[in-house]
């Protein structure tokens, strides 16, 4: 156990590292009056929503709880609550930054690019720290309290409880992604319509009504709603690594093997906080310097992750934790490896989930940067109209699918040889531990944005705006390359989870013959069910952004019939109007979508069992959960990636391509903009913890059916 | 044999009927010269593209008959040069009497509505019944001949024959889907962004270069491209059909239900012929008098299919072709079903392939009908601008997959509870059936497409082309239909591929130990593969489509240059130039994403058993399978019902609906239009062949690994 304790303390580094980078952003200079004005209407209307969307939230969360307790106990009830409790208030400290740090980037950008780079990275690194420190603590604490208290570290209490730590996490991030996401675009989207469109005001003029609530949206979308959706990403992949070996492996090795995850992720947090200070302008790029923060980190992190194995296993070449019988027929084991796996394969299965981030980073800066070929293909399709933009635009978003795809199939292929369906969970592991220097990277976007925003709003000198757009370009291709990470860890944490399931099937249904062959009909059924979600899902969240953009666009045209004086500058907008017509919009349009994959999984579980018995039951919901996966990385990449690359073409363009700014093109550009705001920035990321909810509720249905 | 002979009998019939309407079509009035001047233009072009886009393939026809000359042997490669011909040739006559048609409908709704309606759908019921009929006589013909010649209708070499007619009608059918495809969607969108868009022409103004390869591409893709589809889809489902049986039931009755498929088809496409002639203009829409047909034919293949079934198994309650043995101990049979089925029980599968066909019919008309709520939604979406409109078109394509999939899941557990796998195939056989009458009404949409081109260029009355494109508008709702009805077929008939490769697998490669269970990592890793190849597909088919698109508008605006004498009719311009332009891309880039499907399996194969083993490369490759369906049926699907949606809410605003013509909301919707072209006209129709040429490629690799 000293090992958890190890991985404790590097949590709460990760959570005093955020306390001291936090005095530093705040220490800075919030800028003139002005500025100050603008920064706390922004900050007013984030509070505002975040508080009604936790209200929302807790409503479900406390039926969500109860249920927990009387399915499955007391200990599984508390880590459900722990979990949730720490999802939203990782996205609240974020937001409650972010707010704070976008002013004072804004004022250190009058200074020069390196200060404003610095102020808006750190607060990304306070949010990224935060995710990692405060996912690491929760799982690692929970777990240490309940084997002191004398359970069995993989006795059946500890998985359900580590289960139930996942589903709050969850469900917390699946409403705050979707919630977030629609409010964000909403705004944008409808203050683009009228503001851009009707009226000819620039982005960020602050005669438009929808100004602010754009503003608030960089926050409670791509900060706190992202936030907790990593935090879950986190809490999950570690979870079901540590509840796939406590089933899996028998013996003494499996709670030292169930420590190394805590551990491998405690070194990396240490490692992201190294990295940090790395990120520094030197001759390069932005993205150069801040891609130094990310590799320092990842090359520490490879003899970490060494010395973090050898600690626990101090021969790496020993064979962990199998039963020796097995070892000495070569038989093939229940993990999936002959002849068992060494800690030296565990740790290359942690550098093959090194090895996939970097490449998925490779890929995701190819398919939205300004330099490669898909978004000049995009840049140039705008030329000929709004219609060959978007053609060219989803051409790119269903092309951009295919390279991550090989990347985590070679990553399952090589994972699998190595150690078996445990060596896919410690690359899915690997993955995330980096997660505080991913976010990090992120949560510096939205700041960035802002700081533009107010930097425009407050008339400040030009040279400001340019530096903050300049900053803000690289932060559309950081935000792309978190959204391809998550859902690329989610493609091997989803292996992991089904393996959880189909276990946990056998342990407590050994009795029901369950065919998951997909020569079995239901299993086919399962799959095109699964499949279908993540469509429903897009279908829903894409309408929820249009039907509430459509409602800021009237509110913004009626406050300019009403007030005509805004024109000029006599009368000052009603923002808050606005931002609270977004709120309740958003605050209703997330409820239903956000249920469909709680529920889903229980109706057709029931209902395949009442028309073809209990074991298609448990074939047809374990495809559920294959198709869902199956189906939504697709879409989740198509959309996320191909969001970032229209975005990125208008970029291209305003910067003086194709006639430049106010062109034909450049308006043609700004409808793929359009159309890729609520697919990069609502549906795409929160398909993510979707996918989750459904296998965890799964799991969950399985531990209630079979009254544990 | 005799039933054999009989479904021959009715294949003939239909190709007389094709003959005698061919004639009554070809004996109407032409018109004036004005309009054979353009129909001739547009024949000349359709035939020079057809005979390069069949030259083209017949190179990659003949190396690939070679090859399965020397895998196979001679009798598969006969079947293979079968299905290739007569399916280019069904094409061929599809797109010959398109070309007269369209003249002569033109000339018809100077008289009358009526008179419009009946030459137009005559020419599509010409195609129609040749595509059905063509197509069941080359399966029943061989089928006959093989086992005339000695063979058991159950043996290998008959197997083999009949799969090998699949791949040659696939092969050629996804070139020629993808080829037309490109075609029409390139001219369309290229003469509609120079011509609309920057010159302010109405479509179809006859100054425009790229008008006369707009209306070449309505007879070349969505008439010979579609027909080839449609001529794959009957033969590969019916195909599957009798090898299903052939590997799964024993005993002499094994024969007789092979010859039940083949005499389904005869009597349903005798009803169909029958329903030809109720399509009738009564008191109700044209909508109402094309159903009217649809509707007789299927109430009147209810009792034709009982006395088919009847026919062959004059006991329709006794349990057919099962081993006495298994049916006596209740044990599970190979079929799938405990106990066996019967005649009646076969006879409701075929019912629910009824019924799912007219719910698709239904679902498709509700997603794209201008009356229902999602068409309503993407116009009220257009008012607020370009952006919005896009986004709309997303959701409702998206969720459009939520109904049809949900009509399939329950068409497989119903007709699987009836008759196991068994049922399923009839299933999909039964909507086969009806394919004479469904593609009359698709073909049906060209015909007046042109004419109202035709009737624009001559100068006609204005009423001509109000009826023209009264009739025109519900061809974009019966066109979804057949592209919703061909992919649900393809669900249900994926299953069945699917259980033969299986089948044949255990036939094949009894020794070797294939694991097909979702907890398999390298089924996962399949199932991931071929989700992967609709996307990719569909990206290279619309980057094909936009780069094509953009050679047409360059080149439109190279003849404006050249010859500006072009814009006051004083210089005609040189339609031909255009249309060989069209006709070289479109060659040009349907050569690739065609080849995806047919090597994609192979590579797979050979990639995942060098790394893993033979039973993985079989687990991978039937997980291939499986997963390009569960993924391609939501492609195809979205694709195909939102952009029907897009094109009708265009025709919504048309109508005068907020700002009708020319306003900011037209505009907007003309762009939804556009991106909806390739969506709905190349790329998601082209991934229905593209499936079974999967499938049947991985057939065809079983057959030549094992010898056979």
């Amino acid at each position: 156990m000293d090992v958890v304790l190890i991985a404790i303390f590097c949590g709460l580094a990760a959570v005093l590292y955020g306390i001291i980078t936090s005095r530093q952003v705040l220490a800075a200079s919030p800028g003139n009056a002005r500025m100050q004005e603008i920064a706390k209407a922004i900050q007013e209307g984030a509070g505002a929503y975040l508080n009604k969307q936790y209200t929302a939230i807790a409503i479900v969360g406390v039926i969500v709880a109860v249920l927990v307790f009387f399915l499955l106990g007391t200990i599984p009830a508390g880590a459900f609550v722990l979990g949730a409790v720490l999802s939203g208030l990782t996205g609240f400290i974020g937001m409650n930054i972010s707010v704070r740090a976008n002013v004072r980037t804004a004022e250190a950008a009058r200074n020069s690019l390196q200060a404003g780079l610095t102020m808006a990275f750190r607060s990304g690194a306070v949010t990224g720290m935060l995710v990692a420190g405060l996912a690491l603590l929760a799982i690692a604490g929970y777990f240490y309290a309940l084997v002191a208290s004398g359970l069995e570290p993989t006795s059946r209490a500890v998985v359900n409880a580590l289960i139930a730590l996942s589903f709050g996490a969850s469900l917390i991030s699946i409403f705050a992604r979707l919630g977030g996401g629609i409010f964000t675009k909403a705004a944008d989207v409808g203050a683009d319509m009228v503001g851009k469109n009707e009226l000819g005001f620039d982005e960020d003029d602050d005669r438009n009504p929808g100004v602010i609530a754009d503003n608030v949206g960089d926050n409670v979308g791509d900060c706190a709603g992202m936030a907790a959706d990593l935090f879950e990403t986190y809490v999950v992949t570690i979870g079901a690594t540590m509840v796939l070996v406590a089933l899996l492996i028998s013996g003494p090795d499996a709670a030292s093997l169930m420590t190394l995850p805590l551990l491998a992720c405690g070194v990396c947090i240490i490692t992201s906080i190294i990295g940090t200070y790395f990120v520094r302008l030197g001759k390069g790029s932005i993205m150069g310097a801040l891609y130094k923060g990310l590799l320092v980190t990842g090359l520490l992190s490879i003899p970490a992750l060494w010395f973090a194995t050898a600690a626990i296993f101090p021969d790496m070449n020993a064979v962990i934790g199998l039963d020796q019988v097995a070892v000495a027929n070569e038989a093939p084991t229940i993990a999936g490896v002959v002849g068992g796996f060494t800690g030296r394969a565990l740790f290359y299965c942690m550098l093959v989930g090194l090895a996939v981030t970097a490449l998925i980073v490779w890929i995701t800066e190819y398919y939205t940067g300004t330099e490669y070929r898909p978004v000049q293909s995009i840049a140039k399709a705008s030329d000929s109209g709004h219609g060959t933009n978007v053609i060219q635009g989803l051409a790119v978003s269903m092309e951009s699918t295919a390279l991550p795809t090989l990347v985590i199939v070679v990553g399952i292929i090589a994972t699998y040889k190595l150690a078996g369906l445990i060596g896919i969970a410690f690359a899915a592991t690997a993955m995330l531990a980096l997660a505080g220097m991913i976010v990090a990277l992120d949560a510096y976007g939205p700041v960035t944005d802002n700081a533009g925003g107010i930097a425009e709003m407050a008339g400040l000198e030009g040279e400001v705006r340019q530096r903050t757009d300049a900053l803000d370009a690289v932060g559309n291709t950081t935000k792309a390359v978190t959204k391809g990470y998550a859902i690329g860890s989610a493609g091997l944490a989803a292996l992991v989870l089904f393996a959880t399931y189909t276990e946990d099937l056998s342990q407590f249904f050994g009795n029901v013959t369950v065919d998951f062959s997909l020569s079995n009909p239901y299993v086919v059924v399962g799959l095109l069910l699964g499949a279908l979600l993540p469509y429903l899902f897009g279908g829903m969240a894409m309408t929820a952004v249009g039907r509430t953009a459509q409602a800021v666009a009237q509110d913004i045209r009626a406050q300019f019939r009403e007030n005509p004086g805004i024109a000029d500058r006599s009368v000052r907008p009603d923002y808050a109007r606005t931002v609270s017509l977004v709120t309740a919009g958003a605050i209703r349009e997330m409820i239903i979508p956000s249920l469909l994959p709680v529920l889903a999984p229980v109706v057709v579980y029931f209902a395949i069992t009442a028309v073809a018995g209990q074991g298609n039951g448990f074939a047809a919901l374990g495809a559920l959960l294959m198709g869902v996966i199956v189906s939504g990385l697709f879409v989740a990449i198509s959309m996320t990636s191909g969001g970032g690359a229209w975005d990125n073409a208008k970029k291209v363009i305003e910067q003086g391509a194709y006639g430049g700014k106010g062109s034909p093109a450049h308006q043609a550009a700004v409808t793929g903009d359009t159309v890729g705001d609520p697919y990069k920035d609502t549906a795409g990321p929160a398909v993510n913890p979707m996918i989750k909810i459904t296998n965890i509720v799964a799991l969950l249905l399985l531990a209630s059916l079979a009254g544990h």
